[in-house]
Formats: C-alpha cells, sequence, structure tokens
C-alpha cells in the first residue's frame, strides 16, 4: 500500500517529475526501426512520456527525434518536406537536421547569421536490435546502449515487435514482474489432456517440449516461496513451486533499469523471451516484446505463431494495437469462461492486458493489500523510487553506465529444496545473478 | 431562483455531498430484476450516485453490489469468475461473496487469518416489485422498503420498466411535478375530432375512457390553481382548472422522498403512474417507470402498449435507453410540429426528456423566474434540501422510517369550486392525503 | 515572441476579456442569409465568441439572435414554435419578438405585469452583402456596418460564402496578412510549363491572364521587401519582390479591424477577394470568404469554380466544413508532396488550413522567432492589442465609427524600384492607402 504521494511518484513520468527525469537518464527504444523505413520519408507523429515528438529518416539514414513546432511560427513540421538531410518547414521554407541545426532559412538574409542563433530541440537516437533508441536526458551524461541479449544475437536470432496499452505502464510491469498469478490469470481449465493441450496451445501459453508438468505445477501451488537478488542493473524475482518430488520448481524473472523485464519460463535451450515499457503518457504505454534464442536462428513458422499471439507476443492491427483490448473487452467470450480457461480471453497478452487495464488509468495503490507473492513489486518499487529520489538529491543512476551488465538471462530450474536463489542461479547460468556477457566478450 | 451556491446543493450527489448523503438513507432501484437473470451470470457494472459498483447474482440467487476493485492489487472483479457463491477475482483468486466477506485468499497460507481481515465494500440489496434495490447509507440506520403501491399489489397487475435520462435528475422530477406544462408542452394542435383522437393516442397521452374533455380543460387552462400539502413521506401537489360549468378539474401530484413522482391523472378505476429518478452521476440519470392496477390485473395489449412507450413509458432500446434521444434530437419532425403537436416530438416521455435535457446537464437556476404555476417545485426544494440541511447537522431523514406511509395514491377529481385541497384529497381518495395503506393491512 | 500573459490577451475573446469586448464593439457576420431561408422556420443554434445563441426568422422577415434558454425555467427556446412574429417557449409557452421582448406569458395573470419586466437577451442584426450580421456590444456605442466594397456592388457582382477552420481566429488571420508564405506554402513544383499550369490550376493559384510571371517572381523571392501603412481602418501591408527587370512587383494586402483581410493579388479588372474572421470560441472559428468584381457580375462557371475550391475559397459540405480537413489529414497525397506541390495538400485554401492548425489549437508565440518578413505581423498585433487596451482604459475604437473608410481596396502591382508605398498605392489605386468610397458616393 502506497500513500497518495507516493503513488503519484511511482507514476507520473513527464518532465520534470522525479520518476520522469530518471527514465530520462536511459536509453529508451522510441519506434520499430521497420516504421521509419524509408530515406526521406514522411515524418512520424509520435508520444514518448507525455512529449509529443516528430521522428523522421533524413537522406543518409540517420533518424531524427525532434520537437514538432518550427521555432519560427509554430507550425507543425510534420507538414514538412522531408528532402537533402533535413526537415523543411512547409510554411517559410525553415530547415533543420536530425541533430536539430537549422541549415536553411530563407527569409532572412544569408548574411545575417540568424540561421545560427536558431536550433530545434532534437534527441540523440541509435538503431539496434531492430528498434530506434532516444535518449532524452541531459547530453553530457548520456550513456551506452544497455547490452541486452537480444541485440548482442545475430539478427536472425531474434523476434522484435510491440503492442500498445490502455493503463500506465508500471502497473502493467508490476503484472510482469508478479509471475505468482500464472496459478489464475492464465490458468486453462479443461481437464482431459488432449482439450487441456488444445487450450493452451490456443491460450498461448507454453511451446515447451513437455509442458505438461510444469504447467501443472504453476497451476496446482498459488502460493510460490519468493526470493529477489539485486544486481548492478535490476532485480532477479524468483518464485519456487512445489513439484511432484522434494524438488521445487524455480522460475526466475530479470527487472533490468528502468523498465525492462524478462519472463521466467526458459529452460536451456528454450526461447527466452522480454518486454521493455515506454510511457506515451501517464496512461497509455508501449510495450516492445521480443525474445531471442541464442542457439540458433527463429524459424519461419515460430515468427508465424509470434506474429499471431504467442507468451508475450500480442496479435496487433498496423499500428501496433492489439487485435482483443478494452475497447472490445478482449473480446471475452463467456462460454470460454466456463470451459477452457480462467477468464474467457484468449491469449496470454491480452489476459494480462485486461487485468492490468482493469487496475484503472492508473492503480490506486493507497488501497491495495500485498502479501508474501508481491515481494517482487515491493523491491521493484523500492528500487526505482529510490533510484528517482537519489536522482532528485543530485546522485546519477548508477545502472545506466553499465552498459555490459545487462547482459543477464532469466528462466526456469528444478533444483533440491534446500538450496538458496544465488546457488540456484549459479546452476542454471553460471553466474549468481544470471549475466552471461563473458559469452559476448563483454568482461566477465 | 436560486443561489449559485444552493443550485450546487441541490443538484450534487456524490458520495460526501449533503443531498448525496441525504440520498443514500432511502432505498433505491438500482436495476430491474431482468437485468440479472441468471444465478452465476456475468457480473454488471452499475453506476449510482457517482460510484462505480458491480451487481452479480451469486449461486444461491442472492444479488449483490460491490466496489469492483479487488482490494488485493486493484483488479476490477468484473472480469472475474461468479461462482460458487462468491465472486472470485481473475489476478490471484482472492474470492468474495455477495456481503462483501473474503470467503477464499489462495495467496497467503490459510492459518495466517489475512483472509478474515479483507473486506470489499458491499450494499445490501432487496428484490422487490421486480426491481433490485440498493441501501447505500451507514448499516446502523437502514430503514425498511417503501411500501409503495406497485409493490403491494400481485405482479400481474403492474409493469415496471426503466429509462435512461441525460441531464441532472433534479430538473427532471421538477418536471413531473409542475403539472401546468401539461397546457404546452404535451398539446395537440389537431381540431378534428378524429385528427385529435389519432395524435393524442400517438402522443401517447391518453387511455381515458372520455379523454377529450380532460384534454381539452387541460389545453384550455394554462394557470391552474396550484395547491400543496405536505405529509409523513412526501407533498400532495395539485392543480385545479376550470371545467365546462363551475366545478375545478383536479390534477393531484405526489411527491415521495427521496426521488419518487407519481402523475396527477388517475380516475377510480385508471390506471396508476409513477416513476422514480436514482442519479447516476450529476448529469445523468436512470428514472424507473412503472404503473399499476390495484383492481385487476393489466393485459398483454396494454404492456404491449407501456412497451411502445405510453404514458410515463418510453420506447427503449435493450440498453434502456429511449429511441428518441438526444443525440437524435429526440426524431423532432418539423411537419409534426406545424400540424399534429406542440413540439414535433412523439412522446409524452420523450417531449418530457427533450425539455428537460435543453435545460442544460444541470440547470443553471440562478437565472429562472418562477411564477405561481410553480409552487410545486418551490416546496419540493424546500423539502429536499430541508432535510438534507438538518441531515447535515445530525438529524437524520424522518421519512426514511416510515414505509408504510408511502402506500399513498395520486388522480384525478372534479370538485365544487369552493372545496380545499384536504377535502378534494378525502373525496378522491378516502384520505386527506391519498393514504391507502390500511387497504393492504398497513394500519391507518 | 509574446510573453505568455500577451498571448492570452491577443487570443482569447470570451465575454469580459479585452480582446472580446473589443471585437464586440464591431459589427461581425454571425451567418449567410442563406442558412435561415425560411420565416417562421426552424431556430438555428450558433455560437460566437463563446457565446452560445439561437438564431431565427420570425413572420415578417426579421431575424432575430438570442440567448437560448428561456428565463422561465431555462428550457431550450431551440425546441420552441417560431410563429406569429416570435419564438414561443414548448415547455410553457412564454414568447418573445426578436428584440427580446417577452410577448406573451400565458403562466401568470394578464393583468399582473410580469410579461413586461422579463426579457430575453437579444442582439441587433443586419442583413448586408449576403449575410446575417450581428452586434454584441453595448446598444449605446453600435456603429454602421462597415462599408466593405463587396457590399457597395450589385448583388450579382460577389459571391460569399464561409468555412469552418479547426484553431484560433488569431493565428488563421496573421496567416493571411504574412504574404511572404507564398513562396514556399504554395509553391509549384512542376517544371514544365505545361505541368506547372495544370499543378497552379489544381492549386486553385491563380485566375489570371498572365500567371506564369507572377507566380514566378513570387516562388523565385523568399525575401520580399515589406512596408505597411496604418489608415483610419486597418493597415495595408506591402511586399515587393524582385521581377526579371529592375521594377519591383508588389503584393498589397490590406488588414482591416477588426478581423477582415484582403488578398494582395488582383491586378486592376481581375476579381478582388476577402475574408472575415469570426471566432466561434477560442479554439475554432468561422472564415466568412467572399470575391467581387466591381466591373462586372460574376459568370455562372466563375462561381461554380469558387464552390469547387479556388482561391480563399474552400470545397465545403452541407455545414461548410472543408471536404479536406484535419480530421481526414486534409487528404495530404504523399506522391503529389514529391511531385507537384510544396505541401501535397490540394488547394490554397486548404494549404493555409492544415499550416495553421498544426500552430496548435492556440499558437504558442512564446517560442516563436519572428524576422524581417514578419513586420505585418507584427504591426497587426499592435493595432489590435493597443485598440483593445486602450478600449479596458475607457477609450472606445474609433474604426468601429469609420463606416464609409471601410470601402478600400488590395491588390498586385508592378513599379520602379526608389518609389514608396504610398506613392505605389496612388499608382495603383487613386489613394494612398486604397481608398475607393469616392466611386460609390461616400465621399472623399
Amino acid at each position: 500500500m502506497l500513500s497518495k504521494e507516493d503513488n503519484e511518484f511511482l507514476t507520473r513520468a513527464g518532465k520534470g517529475t522525479p520518476m520522469g527525469e530518471m527514465l530520462r537518464r536511459f536509453w529508451m527504444p522510441a519506434l520499430l526501426c521497420e516504421e521509419l523505413p524509408e530515406r526521406d520519408g514522411p515524418p512520424k507523429k509520435i508520444r514518448l512520456l507525455g512529449e509529443d515528438l516528430l521522428a523522421f529518416r533524413q537522406t543518409d539514414g540517420r533518424v531524427g527525434i525532434v520537437e514538432p513546432h518550427c521555432p519560427h511560427r509554430g507550425a507543425n513540421l510534420y507538414y514538412g518536406r522531408n528532402e537533402q538531410c533535413g526537415l523543411r518547414c512547409s510554411f517559410h521554407g525553415w530547415k533543420f537536421d536530425v541533430d536539430g541545426n537549422c541549415v536553411d532559412l530563407p527569409t532572412s538574409p544569408p548574411d545575417s547569421g540568424y540561421k545560427d542563433r536558431i536550433r530545434l530541440q532534437a534527441y540523440p537516437t541509435r538503431e539496434w536490435a531492430d528498434m530506434i533508441w532516444v535518449y532524452m536526458g541531459p547530453r553530457e551524461t548520456m550513456p551506452e546502449l544497455p547490452q541486452l541479449e537480444l541485440g548482442l544475437v545475430p539478427a536472425g536470432h531474434r523476434f522484435v515487435t510491440k503492442k500498445w496499452q490502455d493503463c500506465n505502464w508500471v502497473q502493467s510491469l508490476e503484472g510482469a514482474i508478479d509471475t505468482s498469478h500464472f496459478s489464475f490469470l492464465h490458468k486453462v481449465l479443461a481437464t482431459d489432456d488432449e482439450a487441456a493441450r488444445r487450450a493452451m496451445s490456443r491460450a498461448a501459453l507454453s511451446d515447451q517440449a513437455k509442458p505438461d508438468d510444469r504447467v501443472r505445477w504453476v497451476q496446482n501451488d498459488p502460493r510460490p516461496r519468493f526470493s529477489v537478488l539485486g544486481h548492478d542493473t535490476g532485480l532477479v524475482i524468483a518464485g519456487g513451486r512445489k513439484t511432484d518430488g522434494p524438488e521445487l520448481y524455480w522460475r526466475i524473472a530479470q527487472f533490468l533499469m528502468p523498465s525492462h523485464a524478462y519472463t521466467p519460463a526458459a529452460f536451456p535451450g528454450e526461447i527466452y523471451y522480454g518486454q521493455t515499457w515506454v510511457p506515451v503518457d501517464d496512461v497509455n504505454c508501449w510495450i516492445y516484446t521480443y525474445c531471442w534464442q541464442p542457439d540458433r536462428p527463429l524459424s519461419n513458422s515460430e515468427r508465424a505463431k509470434f506474429r499471431g499471439g504467442f507468451n508475450v507476443h500480442s496479435e496487433v492491427d498496423a499500428d501496433y494495437k492489439p487485435l482483443r483490448n478494452k475497447d472490445n473487452d478482449y473480446l471475452r467470450d463467456r462460454s470460454v469462461q466456463l470451459t477452457e480457461n480462467f477468464t474467457g480471453i484468449t491469449g496470454v497478452s491480452e489476459q494480462d492486458a485486461a487485468i492490468q487495464d482493469s487496475q484503472g488509468p492508473i492503480q490506486d495503490r493507497t488501497r491495495e493489500h500485498l502479501g508474501p507473492t508481491d515481494i517482487g513489486i515491493v523491491e521493484f518499487r523500492k528500487l526505482v523510487m529510490g533510484t528517482a529520489r537519489r536522482l532528485a538529491a543530485g546522485e546519477p543512476p548508477a545502472a545506466a553506465h553499465k552498459a555490459s551488465r545487462y547482459a543477464v538471462r532469466s528462466g526456469g530450474w528444478i533444483a533440491a529444496p534446500d538450496k538458496d536463489l544465488a546457488t540456484v542461479m549459479t546452476e542454471r547460468f553460471g553466474h549468481d545473478r544470471g549475466y552471461i556477457g563473458n559469452q559476448y566478450g563483454l568482461g566477465d
């Protein structure tokens, strides 16, 4: 339970808010690369952290993310011309490049020097791992890109897309790092094996070789034993559940600063999944969803499955809005709810979205009642709010500058009941916090 | 004319407002019984007095009206499962019964006792007279259900439905107790007998055996002589109009605390009509509309007529929104206005809705100019505002606890011109305030 | 660049604002005459300067513009009956004439005198130049109608219509008096003669006999030499551009208080164009667009061309909303932008609307950077803000009372490079400020 003030502190990301300033110290995805395919193509309106911006790819291929209004008379450069390495305003022809320099100002005499005093606000960008990343913080503290594993593997080994969500980013991320809800929200009701398998497939719940045991263990133990471990760039959040024997079945998620989370299911050799939240404003967010296979390229049929909505991937339209969404009540089907799954909603991603949106545009955390399965959420809040508080007091977030320490994995494991989480991590990943950067030459 | 402050006082019904607290001391219709037909059926989102709520009918048939957000993490129980005498949250399986008790809390150990400390806000409900009633006030002051006559007659003798309205409830109710507007708003223009009868029938204006005289008297006298009498549970509001002889034609309405009104037309042996206003919020309301025949069951053709929109009944869609409404300008037809009726709008209920909505979302009473035909409205305001003021000062509304004194009738009568209203009432109803509870064994 | 306070001062036109009070001292178009064709026809809802009003044409042909709510109980007279020289409320029959007099009050005794104490707010109206004009200021300072030339020529010599715009009126008018943007916003890209001519025709850019030179001169000189001259009722705003020889090509616009602007292109014998802005509220406006030919009637094919969207005229729907508008992104076509014109938007009026709307609902002038081509805008702001400030200090606007001095013209001319603007004006118009009222017997 948070005070009203703390809930505001946690969830508001506009310019000048403590959490908004903290987020602005990190690189964030602004677009998929595929959204700006064309050099000199039309500029695209985007909205990030409550700021309206324009993105465009100029003649030399570089991407600009800039304020939309021309400094001359405030006309929107969206109606401008993207040509010859710059965006030219349609009103009076003032022209700017991706760095915000005014490169032509035809309404004043060339020798007046006026052009050199005019600037357009522009944020640095990078293209990496099929996404266009933006840094919206102070230039002098700009860090390296975080070395998430999906960007370290060959391009053919990963799949990246995104999905819109109709609520504040924090409650959506909190849903992702709370892995206890798998025992309910994503439950399959069918009892005979064949029907259950069909339902799980339709529910986009499992692509594992032998899912039945693990799914059954998850569904049968609603009170996993939770452990949390901190590290340079985030938190390991793990829940251990009863198996058929004395061992514990561990599901180990990663939270990475400031808004990335990896799912807890992958066993060695399986596909890894992760998500990155980017606030559009305080009541909407983009979720970049991705998966990768370190050992081999993803097949075309796997890509088709992801595009159709599997695991954290949602089935989206051309604007990346999920087909099953708040406006159509997620196509909830009462007969499906009675016989097949817990909610009547098809798709793990859509079940998550429905329940997270239902918490309200911004969840009122003054009325919540957290319990033992919510300690991951508690530790997440401590970390991000503490980091934001320290930044407001003058101490920049250290994680932003530990780019290589983002090379971690999450996943599942079965271990003897007396082992602590660090030991289980070392068994599963070869490192007590899941660091695998050494496999990519990023140091130990 | 009210001050800005008094207008706010009169019209605001949110939690904590004086008028809202006053309303919350009375039972109010929350739904028609037919809206929750199924045990373990899907929960229904409703909004009452500005509060978002969920209604559901649990396995044993009892109806719950509860706050929508689960106390655990704020997920909306609308996405929950209504099963085995309770509503279970889809997020982590917490479960609540119609009384708000937490009956299962699977994420905490059963022996922790945590479940017993968790409650969901739940309001008491009753099913009566084809409606689900709710009491949203303090438990210790919960009264008996008001003994409106439609609930005392056999079920076959009554017809109950509801209609949506796009304005504040007070101005709509004020339109109902101001019976002088019948001389204008509901006027029929046709002059020859046959055309007038057709127009009246289309206008849903009269089902009386010999309507012509009464309708003519109403249309010809725009300044009825008004009298108002108070009683235990409300006001008798009567207007006397000239007839063809020396007698007065009395039309006698009832206002019953806090938001019921009966129409003034019924002669002995005719059908009685009434309405109950329930604020959705401050700019929308539900109007429960009903009629009853004490002496005989209503016929199927009468029920069909009511469903088609007759008298206070409106022709509504599956969501109880009138087919002729603000969004389609009430299907006002200019040629009808020129030749047939005063407004060009078909239906008494729709004519009322049009003119009441047109006063604005909340009528600005600082600019009104009341006259002698508005004394019913003045007395209504004195009564409800006085009751709300006294409640704010610690004195609960007495009417709420006089359940049996709600058994009253309204109606029409023709009387000698020198008789005062109490005498006319006694002639018409056998009681000077219209009380008929003794006919149902409720005492004298 | 304006301060936040000055930007508010300049753009807010509600009742009681300094600029709103200034505007209310002038006659403004409220409707086209064709919008109220019928005596005793249905009243029409309009909105002017943030005030909701009703317009109706009563039995004797006079037009009323009145507040919409009946003083009795606040019902909207829109649902009333327009009959026998007055508008009668449908609720209780109170009736008002175009001057706001209560001419019938049937709910009070005729001898009570109550009727004479009741008034409906009514604004004076005039029909002139195919428009219904309204005066919303104090009665005692009501001026004559401004003698714009389009009202002085025979009806067959003019064409008048209107168009909706989705932004504050000031930035739209500033776009019109800034004639330097023609070098960009309306630029035609096609290079061969035939293609350019086709593009210009599609762009609705020129109906002049020999447009090519002038269009070329405009497109080739993005830095016209600007001069501004004040006069009794407004400003002459002129830009001189290089021609093929030593002469300057002058384009001379007129701004007339408080919100009229004439385009700068017409040579003697050509058609004159003008526009009048009327705020609907602070973020929407009507633009009355008109043209006239002093020397001859306009032909049917010319009228068809204007109706199809030519020059300042836009192609509008039955509600006078442009077919190419903000909601459909002005049907901007990327391939047209690459090969044919600067914006990809068809139509001069639509190009203006797109860029003006894009400045925001109200342009943020605290971030603008004005230059030498913006001096017309600077002088316009000085004039209207100064007039509003003086009015607030008790000095009424003098221009309002110089009705005959509105008889001026704007237009183009080619002149020797050493001539000042007053000399050029005299050459072109026979008067150094463009006054032509003497041709209509309005004095010298």
